[in-house]
């Protein structure tokens, strides 16, 4: 049986469904393979938190018109989208650009972020470094006590530096703007049985909590445990019930434990 | 300067255009933070090698319909299209189902992989177990001698799983079937100076070489170095030049390294 399409989006009655949100990645050397993508683990888990739903990741190459055209398809999709990558001065960086062109916007230099490069640089303020003070006309920049620098947003679009440690820094400020949604909570069960046997008892307890994510995840040469079964929603008392329902269909000895 | 779209794409006239791939990457644990996506980077380091582009990943729920959406437009847009995840034979795992969807093809169980199945779990072995001998119709198996289980591939979409060490292994089979292209060559050079001093240099590079791709990577807080630079083709001898052709535009005292 297939399982009933976003399941995730369905909760309780007494719940608004949760914000949603996808991720463009932006970069070739993370598609070359030169470099391991290091944000969207630490995107999905805040927003996690948030109560904000990632439902759609994207990676591709820097190129102008990809960007563009996948900005205005996840914008038009999505409550929120978060680019990374692509933010600097140089040749490759040409998010500014492509977020503009999706919005239809013109790309116009800031005066708040060119005096704060001018005052950076002093007399060694270039050309170069005023191109990071360009915006898409229209753009907030979105400031926290905890990053100086700020975070361009346009809409829904939020404009999050590649650079691993500063991507981090700044997710402080949409954590800070977007906060107050209902979190998620999740559940989960290890067990030594194996999925072809799980398959039967997970597909009762999928049927009779629509409302609750159920996944399953087998581990590869653990002693400890086969399989960890995970339940996952926004209303606890689901949750919980979907996990304790599982388990009281488990044989004798099982589970190996319960979180 | 906008960088030309796709500069990857051009090749110096006696190589013929790199063969394209996308992936997609599939579940709910990833988008929700639970697990760190561990599958990309291997993967785009393996195609490089094999001269392969990897040109775009894009990662979704568990969401069938979502799912045959994505590989209908990947493995038209793309000569090879991978998907990593939702393989097992649990309600979370529609991969087969969604890329036969995308193909129009039935799902059908295959008598090899049914043999196989029956053969490791003997008497144990149920309707659960057997899920994992469905594929779609006209789906290969590909096999390799370091690989007991085979691979299911449907025209041009290779079905890979989540699991990361697995994931692993079965890429042996991918390297053995496509290997044959011409590889890229990749150089760096590494700088004290900051992306803004070193854009107008860079944008003479990049015009004069369209053909080798150039990227620029700022690194944070790092004593030895400020910016990698990197020169990516298929050519070693128009890379070579490209960045020889950077190094003599450094000033006196750089650059710090050379790769």
């Amino acid at each position: 049986m297939i399982a009933p399409a976003c399941r995730l989006d369905v909760v309780s009655g007494s719940l608004p469904p949760p914000k949603t949100a996808a991720a463009l990645v932006i970069g070739n050397e993370l598609l070359s393979g030169k470099i391991e993508e290091a944000n969207v683990h630490v995107l999905a888990r805040t927003l996690r938190s948030l109560g904000i739903e990632l439902r759609r990741v994207v990676m591709v190459l820097d190129d102008v018109d990809v960007i563009a055209r996948e900005v205005k398809e996840l914008s038009a999709s999505h409550d929120w989208v978060f680019t990374s990558g692509g933010v600097g001065p140089t040749h490759d960086d040409v998010t500014v650009h492509a977020v503009a062109r999706a919005f239809g916007a013109k790309v116009v230099e800031d005066p708040t972020l060119a005096a704060m490069l001018r005052e950076h640089y002093q007399e060694r303020c270039t050309d170069g470094h005023l191109q990071m003070a360009l915006v898409p006309e229209g753009a907030s920049l979105e400031s926290h006590d905890s990053v100086r620098w700020p975070t361009i947003r346009l809409g829904n679009t939020w404009l999050l530096p590649g650079v691993p440690e500063i991507f981090r820094m700044k997710l402080a400020v949409v954590v800070d703007r977007l906060a107050g949604g209902v979190g998620f909570v999740s559940r989960a069960v290890f067990t030594k049985m194996d999925e072809g046997d799980l398959k039967a008892l997970l597909d009762q307890v999928v049927e009779r909590f629509p409302d609750v994510g159920v996944g399953s995840y087998p581990k590869w040469q653990d002693p400890a445990y086969k399989t960890k079964l995970t339940f996952d929603g926004r209303d606890p008392a689901r949750v919980d019930a979907a996990r304790d329902a599982f388990i009281a269909l488990l044989p004798d000895g099982e589970p190996q434990r319960v979180e």
